[in-house]
Formats: C-alpha cells, sequence, structure tokens
C-alpha cells in the first residue's frame, strides 16, 4: 500500500477543537501519541514502536493500538459533529492482522456512517519501515461513537 | 455487585509461567496494572485511575480499559494451554457500559469455551469506590484468543 | 447447565406489546423461531433445528442462530422501554462456541446495561436433546439497541 | 456508489467446489440468496427482500442480512484455502448502516487477512433500486474464519 490520501480542505475551527480534546486525552501522551491530519469524517494518529508499549513477544501491545486507534475513530466522528457536542465510544471491535512491529504505526479512523446520535466508524491500523512509506495493515476496527447533546455522559 | 469470586486450587506452575508472562508485558507496567489473582480459566488484573490514564473528560480512556482488560483475557485462556504454547489475540471487542471513573478498576478475564486452537472469553471491566467492595460494571469484552504451538506469530 | 431461570413478575402490558411486534416479523415465522418468554430486562427465544436452516455441515446456519439471538436481544431491550419507542439494532457481534446441531435451541437476551438512548444485551444460544434440559452453550452475543422515540429509524 | 468491481480470471475448480457446498447450504435457499461471483479472496451473494424475511418494520431483518453475508465471507475465504479444507465461522460483528429495504441486495465478503489457521475478511452488504445500480450501503462485517483440516469442527 501506498501512504494514505491526504486531505486539504479542512475546516480550521474543527481542527482546533480536535487539537484541543486530543491535547487533553493524557493517555495519548502516555503512550506517544501525536494527532498526524484532521479531515472532515477522517482522522490520522502516528504511533511510535516503544519498550515501553510491549507485550511479551516484544510487539506493541494489541490494546495499546486500539487505544489510540479507537481515539482517531473518534474524533473521525468528532469532525462531523456540531461544535457543543461530546463524543463517546458505545463499542469497538478489533481484528489483530499482523504483529505491531513498527517502528512507524498510523491509526486512521474513517467515517462509514454518519447519524444524528450514532455514528459508525472504520480505522485501519497500519506500519512502515522509518525509510520508506509501504504501509501495511496491522489491525481493522469497528467503532460504533455516540453524538453527545446538552447532557451528561451515561448513554 | 460483591467482589468476584475467588479461586484458590491454583497450580503453581501455571501461576508462575503467567507471572513471568505479565512481567514482560511492559504496557501493564506503562499503565500501572497489576495481576491480582490466577485461576484455571480465570485472571483478574487490577487498575487504579491515575491522570496519565484518561480522556478528554477525565475518565480512564476506552483503550486503556481495554488494554487492562485484553491482557486478563489472553492470560485467563492460557491457564488452559500447554506449557509450551504461546498466546495471541485474534480479536475482541468491547462495549463501554459506563464512564470509568475508578478509583479502583478490576478486569476479570473468564474463559466461556476452550478450544484445541480458538479459546473464547468474556472480560468484564469493574469500578469500586476505595473504602468498599461495592463494584459496579464498567465495560463486557468478548475476545478470541488462540494457542500458537511450535511456530511463529503470524496467525 | 440447567434450564434457564424463569421469571413470573411479568407486565401484561409489555409482554402483549412485545407479542404484538414479534407476530409482525415474519422472519421469525419463516425460520420457526417462537416467543417463549417475557420478562422485564429478559427475553427467551425457542428454535428447533430444521434441515431448512442448515449450513454445509447439516448444522443450523450460525447467521440463524444470529436471527433468532438478535431479537431476543432486541427484544429484552424493548422490555424496558418506554410504550412508544421503537428498538433498533445498532451492532451485534457474536461468538460460535459449538455447531449448532439442536435439536432444541433456545436463545437467551439479557439487558446488561440499559441506557436513555443505548441499551447493550447479552445474548446466550444454548442446545438441549429432546428428553432432557440440559442446555449446553452454542454462541454468546453482545448486541447494542438504540431507543427511537418520534422520528425515524435511519439512527 | 458504482457496482461492485467484477473479477474474470477465477479458478474453475475453486468456483465448483464453493458452488457445491453453496447448494448444501439450505439455509440459502430458505432466504432466497443466490451465489453470484466467485473470485479469488472475494466472493457476492444476491439476495432480494421478500415479506418472509422483515422484521417488525417491513425492512429484512438484520439477521437475514447477516446470515447471507456471513456466507459471503466465509466462502471469501474458502477460496483460498486448500482443497479438502471445511470453512468454519469462528466469530462475526456487524453494523447496521441503513435500513434493508432492498428491493436488491448484495453481499460482498473479501479477504483482508489470510492466515494459515485464521483469516479475517471483511463483507458490505448494499442495497439498490430494481432498475439502477445505485448501490448504497446497508451494513458492515468482520468476520473471523478458521481453516479446519483433517479433523472436527470443534475449534
Amino acid at each position: 500500500m501506498t501512504a494514505p490520501a491526504r486531505h486539504d480542505a479542512d475546516d480550521p475551527e474543527v481542527v482546533a477543537r480536535i487539537e484541543r480534546s486530543f491535547a487533553r486525552q493524557a493517555a495519548m501522551a502516555t503512550i506517544g501519541a501525536a494527532l498526524q491530519r484532521v479531515a472532515p469524517g477522517r482522522v490520522e494518529i502516528a504511533l511510535a514502536h516503544r519498550p515501553a508499549l510491549t507485550q511479551q513477544h516484544g510487539f506493541v501491545h494489541a490494546g495499546v493500538v486500539a487505544t489510540a486507534l479507537d481515539s482517531a475513530c473518534g474524533y473521525a466522528a468528532y469532525t462531523l459533529m456540531p461544535a457543543d457536542a461530546a463524543v463517546l465510544t458505545v463499542e469497538f471491535k478489533i481484528n489483530l492482522l499482523a504483529p505491531a512491529r513498527g517502528p512507524r504505526l498510523l491509526m486512521v479512523g474513517e467515517v462509514l456512517k454518519r447519524g444524528r446520535t450514532i455514528s459508525v466508524v472504520e480505522g485501519r491500523a497500519l506500519q512502515a519501515p522509518e525509510d520508506r512509506d509501504d504501509w501495511q495493515p496491522v489491525a481493522t476496527m469497528t467503532a460504533t461513537v455516540m453524538t453527545v447533546l446538552g447532557r451528561g455522559l451515561d448513554g
């Protein structure tokens, strides 16, 4: 595969809103994930293999891949929500396709269906060597994300 | 709910094998997860709410809950595998039932079906206050785990 | 396992509402599924192995098991909804634990979490011989179900 | 969307093997599903909206969509398996994206990852009017499928 498609027509207000929210996700800093690209209905998050993130065989833990991919999916849906909405993950499912060796990992969340209340987002985790953009699949996710307006976060 | 059931009849060899593997999962140390109990077909992992693990609303990130719960499910299956096997997560699905406020979180993985190659494990994330064992549901997981014998980890 | 628990304290109005809706699900008649029991937060549907429902090895097709189990889960959530609500399946996940030989199959849906908009329901498919209630697991499902009030069904 | 891509380079032996297996799936005849196209790693199954397949609002029941889509996914994996293998669905997850009005429905299964034992298949359910190929998404599935060689089907 080649590198994921790039989008240019991003609303600066939406991008700023997602950057602010991402910066408040302390878990992203803890695993070293970085917001790489925000486009309408699509968000990319970069993650690097680090010893602190591994499971017993030295690969990035499936849950850590899921953590970054869940954020990519949630923010992809968030790009299409009203400015005063909060985003809530209802559920996600992840299939692991290959060991997450890295060293570079890219999480791509892309909205499949946008609903007033419920959106469905597809996530793809990819990995590539340091020196070339040969992106190979690591995991696939389907996430159900809820738009929460004017009330609590209890579903 | 009351605290999860306790098992006593644990094979020390199995417990030691899982403790060694868990200690090699650097991701567990990074999120502060601790192996709490190992029994045949069942593993419990404790996690505490910490600012470093949060999402934008201050709850533990769904992916971090999934990370600890995935390990609980994988090791629950591992307790029933041959000593020379490796354990591999094929996929998991998680539904978030309540915000993960903690402060105490407990991940319980319990084998629903043990197969020669494929096992199915149910995971429950629970939370309780510091001062009493009033465990309430946070998330439910179903995980498919593979027994890998005498070859690589590529499925 | 013994037979699933029985509930007696059923609201006749809720039971009648679900019986009417079930009778309109032509797919249930097509596969021969019967509404067996309705209780608050829990619904049971019976299904019998028939040649018309099989896959290539003579077992009931996983999708047919999923069809009856999805209805059990949806109606379990519906028992807890306002009288004027409609119920919509957002997603479900099923793990097959054993071939569905029957001859008797029982689908049990039980609400794990009831929300204003989103409910999470756990489904279990069981099977038993004709002559005794030795119920063994066939499949496990987790379903996300939506309460739809006063508008269309487009999510 | 336009109609799904067509493949021409099909191995007649593989096609014949899948046609034979499909013909033994009585559940496919019961719901009126037809094998439409078999290509390496990809299978398409056609289904038409019929009153016998509906849920309470007159749409095709989510479980019936899942039944045809599960077969499309299983057979997509089967195209890449050895001739003496059996195919077994381990689990699948489906998100419903729009009510299944039909009248024409198309289920497309496509292998995401082929493994010696475990394959991961993505399924898409689409619908179109009778008179033009304007295919719109109805559902998305991720299925885990097992290759079974020289032994039973108990996982």
